[in-house]
């Protein structure tokens, strides 16, 4: 059926222009001449009814899981979201944890911030040894998107920062959730999260 | 019934009232405009007849448990409690779990002091991993209130500190016991214990 | 039966001056104006025939637990001793483990030395990871006497910090394989082992 | 049968020579006069139809994974090749676990990349102890082969550490997999991946 | 019969010599007087049956494992030897707890080299939380005897540093296997592995 091709590719195409924007969709390898990969992670993650969870903590102060869940919302409208909000980081894992053997989520993203005191650090260290536990317990993937009140002075650096890594974040638990094999595609690109991608080393 | 009604929400509002001023049911966030938004959590708290542990130590140097018991009873009065002291901070991880397993205590909050010298650093994330792993072996909360001597040079603030942070934390452990779902509502305000709030960062 | 009771007051009466002295019946808190509190501890150790597991190394050069086991004999003849002699900290958790299930010790008294080079510091954390790990796998109380070479630079000081340190983690095993609740009466007094002890800040 | 047992005598003694330069079959020690001892580890690797996981990120600026497949299937074109691509070192214990568990992989080689700021140090050691309790989870080997972008300023040298530490630990890995006594011929030689070996030393 | 016995006697005095100057039946403290508390480790050993693993890496440049699997044979020609070359520190531990799993070793020494550089602390840290693990899960011992490279500058004294740690621990390794509790007769006398004992600190 011509007419039905004909509009998949165009949707496709502007989609995807649209989406190289943000990351999602972005073809992996410029040089490399691959074209199109990115179209079946999206459509994956378009029809993907998986279950994402999504954990914040208070002790933060800036609102993570709803940039989060709106990035995942423009992406993926028929996932379902479940959002746990703790007082800190060291009450993340039981909650990743809560939420993918109660509520049944395929994967969850841990977002959180550290803060600028020393002691902070270890309380990171703490918090991702348990997420990591957490995922072998499982054998679910916990994406983290934590932020360090250091990375930036000026106050809209940083929430720039803290998007464009939550969003980032978001896009890499979707591929993980709808196509895992898909992140394939971007391997050893530098890709980073909060900041410019640093782009693959060639010899 | 109008009566009952307006007699409730009466008593809810005074309570709230009083309540905002210890932060239980403090609006989460003056300029969104929501509002009542912590009677629920307030009313689950009030009539949850779960079981909440506390667990303190002989090293700490203030009656921190006392504290907590406190609280708890002044905010949820139909609430056991148990409490369980031990020698130090390390002996904290397994009288959490004794308390969870064979108590049956709905969640845990621990407290506790970490003293000067640099080792109680890493005594503090000896007993903070022991934590962790406690609750990802119950999928039970341990709310944390842990404090160090070099908090502050004075000890009355420093007295002040540790009050106001296991207050806190205790109505972190009740909200959770409660109505799980209610810290959304606090969800990225940089709430503090044991210091002023740091509010929200917005762009 | 006057007789019996009267003796039995005056016993005890003795005893605790006698035992005061040592700290296992020390009245937790003299401005409280609580009395007789120690009794019930002292009795429950007296009558307890648990089983007390003791682990030393060959690497410390002190023998702790000799000073641990003439302590626990000194204040309850009818528990069961088993020692444990391992070569160094990194082999006492599975030691540990192994009094708890295979010898069915209701606690154990973990003892070794610590030394002054700086990679001890690293030892002495792993081993109480481990620790830790055991306790929270057998639900059973490891308690921990550690000491450090650093502690003191006179020998005869250094010697004296380890007997007061083994000999009240000694009667804190006891506490708490008799009578668990017992530590409650000396929770937040500052109590130290291998020093004096600082007391309770109030307000 | 002469003919065969000589072309074989022929066709691995090439082999040896071309492989040693390539160190897979690089015989262990030249002072102790054995010989031959690398045909039965090559052969084994050969004729292996085991199943090998390699996981990579798309953190890391250079394609470490396309390295290892090519590496493998120089050495073993009867195994079969599982690819997992995560976002970063913390995403990769549990890959690790579900190549092992889920897609039956008897050895996962893990590579990856250590960025140079400070806190990156931590990251490496949060996924390295996550990846020892998989190894422990699932009785399975799970060789690492990471890089650290502060061990050569100049790129190039970079890439050829990475190529020589990646190459190096894919055959680690098919040794470990198809004949795993077969270490024990380079043990103590001082062999390293990424730099020149060291050797042995004797007295 | 006094034919056996004596001779029986004779040998025990005679090997008691040989073998008090290599550690092993050496007795524990000359100031006790207690006499002949070698010969019931010594026999044990010497009958024992059992069955040790040891564990060795190609990044050393020692061939450790040699020493002490001529030291085993030296003392205890009756035992099992399995040994096991891994690539690094990092793959001791699963190395460990294939040889007790698999290979029914009743205890392992675990040996390998730590390097210069800054970063192999935190190796040898990973190495030992992970080998602390496998004897949580195995209830078997894993006596690790590492070097680094930085505890001599000459590389003849590291040489024998390493020769002595390894035969102690092989020791080591051999009286908890045949007899667990004769360790206890060289408690607290601060016995070192690669150095000379530093003695017990008596008041």
């Amino acid at each position: 059926m011509p007419t039905y091709e004909n509009a998949k590719m165009i949707i496709d195409a502007l989609e995807r222009l649209e989406i190289e924007s943000e990351n999602v969709g972005r073809r992996p390898d410029k040089r490399s001449g691959r074209k199109g990969r990115s179209l079946p992670a999206l459509e994956a993650i378009r029809n993907c009814k998986g279950k994402v969870g999504v954990v914040d903590t208070t002790f933060s102060n800036i609102d993570t899981a709803s940039i989060a869940i709106k990035e995942i919302k423009r992406l993926a409208n028929k996932v379902t979201i479940r959002r746990y909000t703790v007082p800190g980081l060291r009450d993340v894992p039981v909650a990743c944890k809560l939420l993918i053997e109660r509520e049944r989520c395929g994967i969850v993203l841990a977002t959180g911030m550290v803060s600028r005191k020393g002691v902070e650090k270890q309380v990171e260290n703490e918090a991702m040894q348990g997420i990591i536990s957490v995922q072998l317990l499982t054998n679910r993937h916990v994406i983290t998107a934590f932020f360090d009140e250091s990375e930036a002075k000026d106050k809209a650096k940083l929430y720039n920062i803290v998007v464009d890594r939550v969003r980032k974040h978001a896009q890499n638990a979707l591929k993980l959730l709808a196509l895992p094999e898909s992140l394939t595609d971007y391997a050893g690109l530098g890709l980073r999260q909060g900041q410019r991608d640093v782009g693959r080393l060639r010899m």
